[in-house]
């Protein structure tokens, strides 16, 4: 029997600064016949995420840099062609973290069904998936935000933000975003229902953000760093709270950037400043996939997406991350 | 009748930089005759603290700084020498906060008697006063340090960071202090009991923590900021806690330095960083005072002071602070 064949993209050079196309290479494979226990998907929908990013260099954080010559990991939508495992199905839509490749034969466990009745199969790597759950736990468990408070999402049209600012906006909160163009902040404001300005067109953030919220805000969901988190501290109110979610402006700095020169502001504002990662809240997962099921079905939070098309083009995809080129969530679709 | 003289220092200039003898001017002025509810009370020691820095400014942060051409405020402990109060006598020792000088005449109810069976007088100013009350909450309110955990308090020999290492180590944890001198780290490991460098003698920071705490820190006590705060931050563990106490390394700075430039940690370790200041936690002070007295009592705590004489030498004690020129509280006495 032929072997089945895939392509994969792996990531053939470490970047020092934004990556480059020459840093990943289209690799050809051939798959091994699943055994047992095991599935082959075909993959329809690859997740670009910032994230990536973070782990293309030597350093170890939450988790383990990806490997050089090797497949860049990440969530990935598929159908099963395939099944050697019990509880999946040929033809059955699932959710793995076996990056970006055509096909790949792995073991059941690790692939995990998705239902397509409640949300389009790619919103499972948005807004129903990692991302999502990212803006529902800052809002939630970070910031625990009120109903009454105001706060500013930095990055408001992205994955995250998008959804930070709805969940926030639903609680009964004034929502203030940044957004790095007209599109996305028309989109923040006609689809999000949201105050939202175009950072890029912003002479001075501080003024911009005093001018827009006077009284300061109580919460800063963070998914930029630099000047805006610089800026955003300064204009946090007493006892106020940070989501640390990301800091996308410096993903791709060869060294780190300095950080913000009002951080003593944590001080005398007693701020609280708090960092988190999805995966260590895995237990609140189910909680927040019922909710946005239901907030999806009754049509109560928009999203969008950015679509490439062409596996060889999930490089194209993450590079145009980091100058903004999604608004909403970056997908391939193969 | 004659009228009191006392004498005052005022605040003249608000210092660019770090402060210099010629802001401050010592002011001659004759006190009014005590008036009903009044008491007039001679000081004996006054308070010289870091935070004064910050109202030396224009900047209000929580609480408004001080006016030019006005008494330099802040704690001090007196003997009452006429009392037209019901619940203060001549003779009571009395903490109040109307600053640098040497007598007042002022309302009783602003006026706190302390017991000098349970502290020195002067310990109210210190250990038994607002910067053991610091301390106290930064351990056990802030951090919530638990027994077991590793923490690293940066200028660990001063008046907050003294005590924070005790109670730290009484808790059960693993202390390591900074401290700017090989006297102060003789002291921190002589006396308080903990493990001590002194980090003007570390060539780099972040190696020296690593070396002494491969596996990171639990907690980070930060007294000073700047470099500290930043390879600090680089050696917490994952899921770690920030104290945000002060910042001396900065306050003279004419313009705010820039933050840490592994900020970025906060969200890769999932770090929580908190700001706080003791005022806002009233309601525990009596919890705090009873908890210290019982440890002064039983010998269980030490401190240390660095005493200038005469008022007139205060501001050269506050000065003096920004280069370390105390061990635990630098006081005045009169």
């Amino acid at each position: 029997m032929v072997p089945t064949r895939s392509r994969e993209i792996h990531l053939v050079n470490r970047p020092e600064g934004p990556p480059k196309p020459s840093d990943f290479a289209v690799v050809e494979t051939s798959l091994d016949e699943p055994g047992r226990n095991e599935v082959q998907v075909r993959n329809l929908w690859l997740s670009v995420d910032p994230y990536m990013r973070g782990l293309m260099g030597t350093t170890r954080t939450y988790i383990d840099p990806y490997h050089l010559g090797e497949v860049m990991t990440g969530g990935a939508i598929g159908t099963v062609e395939v099944s050697h495992h019990p509880k999946l199905s040929e033809g059955d839509l699932v959710l793995s973290n076996h990056g970006w490749r055509d096909r790949f034969v792995a073991n059941g466990n690790g692939v995990h069904p998705i239902d397509p009745n409640l949300a389009p199969p790619q919103a499972y790597l948005g807004v129903m998936g990692m991302p999502g759950f990212t803006a529902w736990l800052g809002i939630h468990e970070i910031a625990r935000l009120e109903a009454g408070e105001t706060i500013f999402v930095s990055g408001g049209a992205g994955a995250v933000g998008s959804v930070a600012c709805q969940l926030a906006r639903r609680l009964g909160a004034r929502v203030v975003a940044s957004a790095g163009s007209a599109d996305k902040v028309r989109w923040l404001e006609d689809k999000a229902g949201v105050e939202a300005f175009d950072y890029k067109k912003t002479k001075h953030l501080y003024r911009q953000l005093v001018k827009i919220c006077r009284d300061g805000f109580h919460v800063y969901f963070d998914n930029v760093g630099g000047d805006h988190l610089e800026a955003a501290l300064m204009n946090m109110r007493n006892h106020g709270r940070v989501v640390m979610c990301g800091m996308i402006g410096q993903y791709n700095a060869e060294h780190p950037p300095a950080g913000p020169s009002s951080l003593i502001v944590t001080i005398t504002k007693r701020l609280t400043m708090r960092g988190f990662i999805a995966f260590d809240h895995a237990e609140l997962e189910p909680r927040f996939q019922a909710e946005m099921a239901g907030l999806i079905a009754s049509k109560q939070i928009r999203w969008t997406e950015t679509v490439v098309d062409g596996l060889e083009n999930a490089p194209a995809a993450l590079i145009g991350l980091f100058s903004g080129a999604n608004i909403g969530k970056m997908l391939v679709r193969l």
